[in-house]
């Protein structure tokens, strides 16, 4: 729908393409920016920009970090003989937010995707191979999506690794706490079989 | 939960104030924005800040405008003799976007709020009366939300504009269409028995 105004259909259509933003969404959040004060949209606004321009890779796990290394990987009390690897930054945090693992990670920034074109050169591979090399971890927890890709990543990896004698794993699939039995999917039922364990 | 970037975590906070975006949201949009490309952010910025800058208010209706009149006003083709009372600018394009009403608007810019302070000196009801005794409409449709707040402006609106011998009318207060009884609020079941049409 057209507003009366080109600087109000012109946001609405910039939000639009923002991830889990519809049409009503955008056009709710453009009529709240117009009635926000304008230096709260400049401190919104500064935030975004300040994001993309401060951001760096964390040089030793490809997390993010404000310059140099992470928050996890300066941690001197983290387990360095565990890495456990994730596809983005975001899982990282995610996983941190748990508070149940005391290693630390590797973030691969994407995942081998033979369909759009990404290799295992395309992302961050090679560094994990050095660094497993040059740390030589007792295990590497793969936790990445059980999708076609993560599927396709893991077994890439685990590969690569095996050749140096690591204890791989990859974290389990089976049905959510909480989940129904009778509303789960024929393949998530199956891989809670075959990871069933002692009780 | 933190992150390991005082950046990010700044923006996430300052995305969860806007309307609907929780911080599950906040923090999926921060991320996605970190893997934006820059001229995009510039983009999605300058639009945030251009709508603060450029857009005005009607001067004929109080919706908005690039400046001047807005463009239902400016539409010579309306119905000036129907005024369709609004509390904000974006009720007039919820009801723009049903393409069933050809008359004017007027825009409240909020409704009477005895406690929040808001009396009928703090909305555009001044400016409504003005217009009215200017252009002597054959009909006021009142459509304000049939909240408390809505009756309240409504009930001063009609006291103000009985004087002048013009016919108001507000919207229908009842069932949404697809709805069930079942599952109606005594009020809202009430109001439709009041507003009963002939079939």
């Amino acid at each position: 729908m057209a507003t009366p105004s080109v600087y109000l259909d012109n946001l609405i259509k910039r939000l639009t393409k923002l991830p889990g933003i519809g049409p009503r969404s955008a056009s709710r959040l453009a009529f709240h920016m117009l009635n926000m004060k304008t230096d709260e949209v400049d401190a919104l606004t500064s935030a975004m920009e300040a994001v993309k321009l401060n951001i760096k890779e964390c040089t030793e796990c490809g997390g993010i970090s404000d310059g140099g290394r992470c928050t996890v990987c300066e941690d001197l009390s983290r387990d360095r003989s565990v890495i456990c690897i994730v596809a983005e930054p975001r899982d990282m945090l995610t996983l941190e937010a748990t508070g149940s693992f005391s290693g630390v990670y590797h973030v691969l920034r994407g995942l081998i995707s033979p369909l759009d074109g990404i290799g295992p050169d395309d992302i961050k591979i090679d560094s994990l191979l050095k660094r497993c090399e040059e740390i030589k971890p007792e295990e590497v927890i793969i936790a990445l999506n059980p999708t076609i890709e993560g599927d396709a990543t893991t077994l890439y990896i685990s590969r690569a690794l095996t050749p140096m004698g690591i204890k791989i794993t990859r974290i389990a699939r089976g049905l959510p706490v909480g989940a129904d039995l009778e509303f789960a999917d024929r393949a998530t039922i199956i891989r809670s079989f075959e990871g069933r364990s002692l009780v």
